[in-house]
């Protein structure tokens, strides 16, 4: 292969993280530096730019680079762009043109995408959804991000934003207040703090003795991982809240089912490791509230990328569609 | 051009309409017969090929046609069957394959989908989307059927029948039952027996005086072409029940941009045609539930296509896809 490699850039809220990564998925070489305190995108750039190209020359130079991929939160497929991505200083309020800033600094061509699209893209070039035409990544993290592959396709509609599902609303009345400033969209309650909120309002309603308040005194500190830790020991209240968690999801994917009508469904992230607790209700009610014609067809997968590396695999399998 | 005609055939519950039309959407020639009073396939075949032949014969003869496109109920685009659709007595619980039937009898290649998929085709070809990549068809009459198109092709899913927006479930809670089965789906509201429930409950609820009562004295019986009427009078509950069914169709609208973020949002259907009445609440519930991002960037158009011969064309239109 003329370019054997590809550079995946990860823009997380906290970290950047970036590697440089073969055509079977393997990561040679990887580094990391701090998102968030830059002021600008170009004191930014300035850090991480040298990063980039220090890797680049490790592994012999550009020309061995069929592109960069770039996953970021807000980010614009078709403008290359970050916008408004409150969690950055350097990129609140503003639109970054981040694509063209770094293929400036490196010399390579860049793609770039959110996050979650970047992750459906590394399962269907590296991951468990290799091979199929038709699917929808959900990740279950801080917040709920999706990518739809649709006829093998990353579905960007007409202005590079499509695939909002944590942004759909699954509870029209009196739903939970979401971060966007919406109410009842399925991030509100699946999200990692989504399932803290919904172990607040369980605990709070105190029907039924619970590990949960003995573990963590206090309500409002009670994470995902907290009611995972309870449920392990057969506590009664954090399975009921992964039930209810789990619930909500597979009512949503009944409707993501009779939109696209995917071959399955990949979770990724924290929650989705939370194993049968959380995967046994999502079937049941997927299933139960499904139409007739598409019951029992769509799976539900778990990635199987590591955590770890899934970022900076998913950013780089966009480099590969680079012609 | 060498094949410079397609023939469109839809197959309503009641008539089944075919026409031969050319590459500018221009019918040349059209018949009809009676769908649904045959035992089996065979029998309503032997009606219907003969007058395909004929319309054939008459334009010079199959060499002159590109292919047949058919639109169906549960028409499955991969397998060119219908399956189990049940206002059909010959289709009923069975797995027609009708596009090799059509084929055979008449020497000519068929493609086939269902009808609401045909109709996103025909406004892609030769309607309000042409040129469009990225939109959604909703058809709304005696139920709600949609077509999705994403990246200029329509959305079949994994297994053929993708894009079933009038079964999503808008009402989680106390949802009102669907002809499907389950309860809650935005075609029990939003269809033309969708608002005749709502003039019931609007009617019997009985606040107010309204015109309806007048119109029609046995709620049974009041259609939405009725609360039509009503409502260009100024009737206040005609007028409301208009604003209901609006609101419901906006919010989901709201949700359909949240998965593939269209151009264009195309109404087709009875309903449709109640201007303004259905069109501002639509626009107002969309506007007001979508995700900041997608505010005020998807159009909601209405057909151009004159309802008599868009389902025609929409089916021919599926035929100029055949390679």
């Amino acid at each position: 292969m003329d370019r054997p490699y590809v550079m995946g850039v990860d823009v997380g809220g906290t970290n950047t993280v970036f590697g440089v990564v073969d055509a079977r998925g393997v990561i040679l070489e990887s580094g990391k530096i701090k998102t968030g305190s830059y002021e600008t995108a170009e004191a930014y750039l300035a850090v991480l730019a040298p990063e980039l190209n220090k890797l680049i020359e490790r592994a012999g130079g550009k020309e061995k680079f069929n592109g960069i991929g770039i996953g970021a939160p807000n980010g614009n497929y078709y403008k290359g762009t970050i916008e408004d991505a409150p969690n950055m200083v350097w990129a609140k309020g503003k639109v970054i043109p981040f694509a063209k800033m770094i293929s400036y600094a490196t010399g390579i061509p860049v793609a770039l995408t959110n996050d979650a699209n970047a992750a459906a893209i590394g399962e269907m070039t590296y991951g468990i959804a290799k091979g199929m035409k038709d699917f929808i990544m959900i990740t279950l993290g801080t917040g709920v991000g999706s990518g739809i592959v649709v006829n093998g396709q990353l579905v960007y509609g007409h202005d590079g934003f499509a695939g909002e599902l944590g942004h759909v609303v699954v509870r029209k009345e009196n739903g939970r207040l979401c971060g966007c400033g919406r109410r009842g969209c399925l991030e509100a309650y699946t999200s990692a703090t989504g399932v803290a909120r919904t172990a607040k309002e369980f605990v709070e309603q105190g029907k039924v003795k619970t590990l949960l308040t003995e573990l963590v005194p206090d309500v409002e500190k009670i994470t995902s991982k907290d009611v995972y830790d309870a449920a392990v020991k057969g506590d009664s209240v954090a399975i009921d809240i992964f039930k209810y968690t789990g619930r909500l999801l597979g009512e949503a994917f009944a409707d993501f089912i009779a939109f696209s009508s995917p071959e399955a469904i990949v979770l990724f992230g924290g929650l989705a490791r939370s194993g049968e607790f959380i995967m046994q209700p999502i079937k049941e009610a997927m299933t139960e509230y499904s139409l007739g014609i598409f019951k029992g067809k769509t799976k539900i997968l778990l990635s199987e990328l590591p955590e770890s590396d899934a970022a900076v695999l998913g950013a780089s399998a966009l480099a590969w569609e680079i012609k």
